[in-house]
């Protein structure tokens, strides 16, 4: 194998390959990336079984190959490299060499032939939605997800797709997340399933704020997201997801307007007192104003928030974990925001154009 | 008590008594802050009995006193509220409150009588340095020492100040690193002392890159440096210090002058292939070019970097730990440098006029 590739274009994409590759994993050959270089194209390939990015190079074949590398080091290799052409090629020991003439790296390469390859060509495309509001969609969401739970279908988000409209949803048992995303063309057919939520959110962090349109496919046990210049593949998880409509059917007793900002940052200011073993609710006052109040071993803090109230005359006192609140209404751009509440058993929920948030009250004692 | 102070004075004050103070001691009085307010002044202490802060406050004292507060929460609690006059003030049930007229922020706070006061009112002004230069010099040399040494003096800088000269000296057994500054005012008498280096690193991280003076004072046992606002007292290690000038009297036979920064690169790129366990060093081939290697079972990596050589004409190879000439050489800011070896069992110097870094070879196997 011998290629010519510029220095900046393969780090670039070695970083999206190495995306997919876990450093722990119990098989050596998923440490490792794999380039391949045939009919004068370059990609790289990452996988760790459950998902797998294929990322395409521009650059000059001199002579075809396929070749294992470590990934880690491969990548370090490549980010240490001056700037301009690069020479990529195997040596007759078996090793890898990178070189630019004045410089020469070489590290050992192995056979690619028993790499578990995550490539499906027969897929189609489904949807286009654009980067940025993917990026933006799967923030708003995937950090209300159970990284760890009994039921699997928590660990990833319920993706459905229909009409113009894509919606993502989340969901831990004790708050959702939903964000929907306007499409410029419609679907031709409805799509439902749920996708793991670590593929999402390392997907979330390759992607850029551009306007760049993403492809998604779907076949019957996996997804695919296509970008300029890459496809990220995964596995689906299987079952059917949570009926999150009723649970957000909730006729809010009260409605209140808030500022935003001065709303999280009491919030925050209460969540200094919240200890490991302490673990204190925020508690909302509600009459004529918002009142924001903690008491704990460590400390007390009280404040007053303006709010505009509908609804309701009657005081309520409800009591939230107060990270469950800062994580929801930290995502949401809008500078003043709705929140609807029942009573201190019936959840909250925050909701805009794009976004709902529910979140579970906890007991007052 | 009771005091009116700006949060922004308050959050950076107490920050530097913060800096004194740790969290994992024995004694729970260490890892409170004191509050001080007496005779319309206020300032802040904070000890780990081997050094001290005491930062002045700007503010008003409606009433006076002593307290101490958990330094960690106080901190917090500073830091979230919001801009503008804050009171902080003792109540009847034993707790400070922090307070904005609409945010009140409450924690309970202790008796300030039996805390361990590092203050010396004693001391006299002996040198006076510049904030940025003090930083610089003491960023140019603090890595050089040993963290945790068995000689108690290798932990420590030795601070030597003799006319208009001050110079910081550490080293760790294998190399040196020398910084000398040029003073305005000669001082009276020579200084000879050894710093512990812990409370120099301290030091630096809150010294600002301002011209602002800094005065050092001097006792049998203590050394002070005295800050606008603040003064940050330390221990000093007992014993002299090693004789250093007799190490860096080395003849050189080879001199040859690098542009810093190709230099840096090439043993960076060779520092890849360094894993613990495999701890290969980089070599440096001298013949009429400078050839920069290493052989490490992970991978290999050869360069070559322009020079200009003076001295023996005999082919010299010469093996380092590729961390110790980074870490030095990377805090030198000028563009190019001179480095002087004379064989592959002596020490390799790197000098300037301000700074020289000794650095001893490894054995190349």
């Amino acid at each position: 194998m011998k290629l010519k590739i510029e220095k900046g274009e393969l780090q670039k994409k070695v970083a999206l390959a190495s995306s997919a590759i876990s450093q722990k994993v119990s098989m050596p050959i998923l440490t490792k990336m794999v380039i391949v270089a045939e009919n004068d194209e370059i990609s790289l390939h990452g996988t760790d079984l459950s998902m797998g990015v294929v990322a395409s190079v521009d650059g000059e074949v001199l002579e075809g190959g396929r070749i294992a590398v470590e990934s880690k080091v491969f990548t370090d290799v490549v980010k240490k490299m001056p700037e301009g052409t690069l020479t990529v090629k195997t040596d007759e020991d078996g090793n890898v060499v990178v070189s630019n003439g004045k410089v020469r790296l070489k590290l050992s390469c192995a056979d690619a032939e028993n790499y578990p390859y995550m490539e499906f060509h027969d897929m189609e495309t489904v949807a286009l939605v654009k980067e940025c509001e993917l990026k933006n969609a799967l923030k708003s969401v995937l950090f209300s997800l159970a990284t760890d739970a009994s039921d699997k279908k928590m660990t990833g988000a319920h993706l459905v797709i229909q009409d113009k409209d894509l919606t993502l949803t989340c969901l831990d048992g004790h708050r959702i997340a939903i964000f929907k995303l306007a499409m410029e063309q419609p679907v031709a057919q409805m799509i439902d399933c749920i996708v793991p939520g670590l593929f999402l959110g390392k997907l979330q962090s390759m992607l850029s704020t551009k306007e760049e349109p993403v492809a998604i496919s779907i076949g019957n046990t996996h997804i695919q997201f296509k970008i300029n210049g890459a496809v990220f593949t995964s596995r689906l998880i299987e079952g059917s997801y949570y009926n999150v409509g009723q649970m957000i059917a909730v006729d809010a007793k009260i409605r209140m307007r808030i500022n935003k900002t001065d709303f999280l940052d009491a919030v925050d200011r209460a969540s200094l007192f919240v200890n490991e073993g302490d673990n204190k609710p925020v508690i909302l006052d509600i009459t004529d104003t918002l009142r924001i109040s903690i008491k704990a071993a460590c400390g007390q803090m009280e404040e007053v928030v303006d709010a505009e109230k509908e609804g309701d005359e009657k005081p309520l006192r409800i009591g939230f974990n107060p990270r469950f609140i800062l994580e929801s209404v930290g995502k949401i751009d809008d500078e003043d925001i709705s929140i609807e509440v029942s009573g201190p058993k019936t959840p909250c929920v925050i909701r805009g154009e794009e976004y709902l948030y529910l979140v579970l009250p906890v007991n007052i004692h």
